[in-house]
């Protein structure tokens, strides 16, 4: 049961404009569900994508940033689970490229205007054939209405699916923006996969599209995954059909823009944040805030180092205010000329360490009650400089152990 | 149950001459057992330390800086469980020199001949007077033969009592070396506190006793603890009493030196070894080399990658040979150039990656076989340079889970 979160029914996924979605079974892992979705983006869209830092990434993941350099316009993504066609050398690349190509025979587009993802079990051939068989029956399902269906074909260990819509007005035009996502191993470095397509029918323009991007990525999905800690397959994918009867939008000043980022923001930052509140075995959200460093990076080194200590996640999993755990992982966050007497740190509202020690104030039962709570807020302040970042994480719970030595059975 | 290692019986750990031990019982926690020990080395004795690198390293571990800074030499270390006066400030300052005081005045020597050391939960006032109530029974109680008690009064989530003895000859005189360590959460970033005392009777010089301090360390709990990711508390203490009717080793290249030196480090390894064998929750024992990197810092980072990824640990927990994840946690090392695609590796002797794609001639059950043992070996080649290294670690379990999130209760 993810934390603080109710997935979306399927009538409050809004139809984007210009855009539809359909599902089918490929029979990928021993499953009979749906595991093969087409999006099919009507002429014109853009597409921009934010990508896994790890160096050994995933076929499709070299296929859509080449697709994406040369291509000004995206008209499919397809999408499978089951198999993450990672680590599979040259033959995962000939694959990845060999289902884009037939996309685009199915839907009369140029192989460089699709672009492939996958996620599940890594260093396993992709059963390319069965998901090329897979295609006609998506493109026979293909309807504004399918993100629901979408977002259930996508999902590996998530417990529910994770969606949002927004509905916004521009010049007396509706503006819709939806989005989806699937991941549920937001927990440590090595996560699971994570991919999350967050689409518009606002007619942004292509350039514009690719900061919007890497803006909305550092707000929401990095505040998840850091850089540099991700999984071969990592990929969020902004999407703008144009679709909406409204003038391009193409300079950042554009006063049209500002309703549609909001929303853009909003959705992202619901999904990433649904995807702690579903990390596998997740009893408690937790979100870290560290202020007061001498830049963002040393800040986001500290709050990974919290969010990554095992000692402190099994800690919130049994709401045990052992906050020496939370001092330790900020002294390990590889910040040498840190002065210990200067950090201080809350729960919530609650001051635990001031000057780096236990505050005077502290007592255990406040720690306690806050620990106790689904939802916990730690600020760390650091007291040598004004950069500021947040994180999300969730706890550390048999839960994660079982999902993730059972995995592949 | 620690894997693949048998504890010491009292009579396999060996008096070391110039040394007695003394335990008693200060109820530090709600427990009965003995918590404190007292060790008293005859005079001319030397001690040198290898100390945490975290930026919040506990008051005892100041005072042991300051100690072994002002004084030639050290006439006694005094260790509690249950407590480890860290994260404390300048009060926990106070109480570790107190003590030290308390224990100069119990064997009449100077304050700053005496080491400190603490170990369990951090952020809560260290009980000094009980501590200094205990030291006259600790020192009624010392005695040549007192290192099994020793280890067990030091023990904290450790399942089993850690210590190792070596006898060796040097001009017909016997020399011994025996050691004791404690700690078993050596399985992340954050793990809880280690500490090992090694100790010999050979005549070692101040200055070099130092050298080979810091050298058996990186040869033995270096590789578990790797620089930068410790506990508050971590301290490795190389002991000297120089007992042994000898003449002094001052020089490096003293060839009587030669079999002193293997026996220190045989103890070492062993204890350090033990440490993981039994981490918290731990079934399997996980040696991981990284070998052809450009540098010994890219081959440490490739290796904690691995060791520290939870999905890595737990795949290793199921004896599940899911590979793509050590894949994963390799490409996540942060080595920017790192190209997979020369980047192979193998599953004891089983080639499972090559050139950074499946190896033509892996089978998923060899590779079932070798995540089904016990002790597993895992190497990486980075196939860039001349560089290697070894780090231990083990898996990751739901016995993991449960001993963080009970810990204090």
């Amino acid at each position: 049961m993810p934390v603080n979160y109710t997935p979306p029914t399927p009538e409050q996924l809004l139809p984007v404009r210009g855009i539809t979605l359909g599902t089918a079974a490929a029979g990928i892992k021993r499953w009979t569900r749906d595991d093969v979705l087409l999006v099919k983006l009507s002429p014109g869209s853009h597409a921009s994508g934010v990508f896994t830092q790890n160096r050994f990434c995933a076929a499709p993941v070299i296929v859509c940033r080449e697709h994406l350099a040369q291509s000004r316009h995206t008209r499919a993504l397809l999408i499978n689970a089951g198999n993450a066609n990672a680590g599979t050398g040259d033959a995962g690349l000939a694959a990845a490229r060999l289902t884009c190509v037939a996309v685009a025979k199915q839907i009369d587009c140029a192989p460089e205007e699709v672009l492939p993802f996958s996620t599940g079990v890594i260093m396993e051939p992709l059963p390319v054939d069965r998901i090329i068989d897979a295609l006609p029956r998506c493109a026979a399902a293909l309807t504004p209405g399918g993100w629901y269906a979408a977002v259930r074909a996508i999902m590996t260990t998530d417990t529910v699916p994770k969606g949002a819509s927004r509905r916004i007005e521009i010049e007396g035009t509706a503006v819709t923006v939806t989005g989806i996502a699937k991941g549920a191993g937001m927990m440590a470095p090595n996560m699971a996969t994570m991919l999350a397509f967050v689409a518009t029918d606002a007619p942004i323009a292509g350039g514009l599209l690719r900061d919007l991007a890497a803006a909305i990525a550092d707000l929401s999905f990095n505040r998840v995954t850091i850089d540099g800690d991700t999984s071969t397959n990592d990929s969020f994918v902004l999407i703008a059909s144009g679709a909406a009867p409204l003038r391009p939008i193409e300079r950042r000043d554009d006063p049209r823009l500002v309703p549609v980022r909001a929303a853009l923001e909003e959705v992202a930052i619901e999904l990433s944040q649904a995807i702690v509140r579903d990390g596998e075995g997740a009893t408690k959200f937790i979100a870290i805030t560290v202020e007061g460093g001498r830049d963002i990076s040393e800040c986001e080194r500290v709050a990974r180092a919290i969010a990554h200590s095992p000692l402190v996640k099994t800690a919130f999993f049994a709401s045990d205010p052992n906050l020496g755990r939370i001092v330790c992982a900020i002294g390990n966050a590889g910040i040498a000329d840190l002065d210990p007497g200067r950090v201080s740190f809350w729960l919530d509202e609650i001051l635990v360490v001031e000057d780096g020690g236990r505050a005077a104030s502290y007592r255990e039962e406040d720690g306690q009650r806050v620990m106790a709570k689904p939802e916990i807020g730690v600020r760390v302040a650091l007291n040598r400089g004004n950069a500021t970042t947040t994180v999300w994480t969730c706890d550390f719970s048999h839960g994660y152990v079982s999902i993730n030595a059972d995995y592949r059975s």
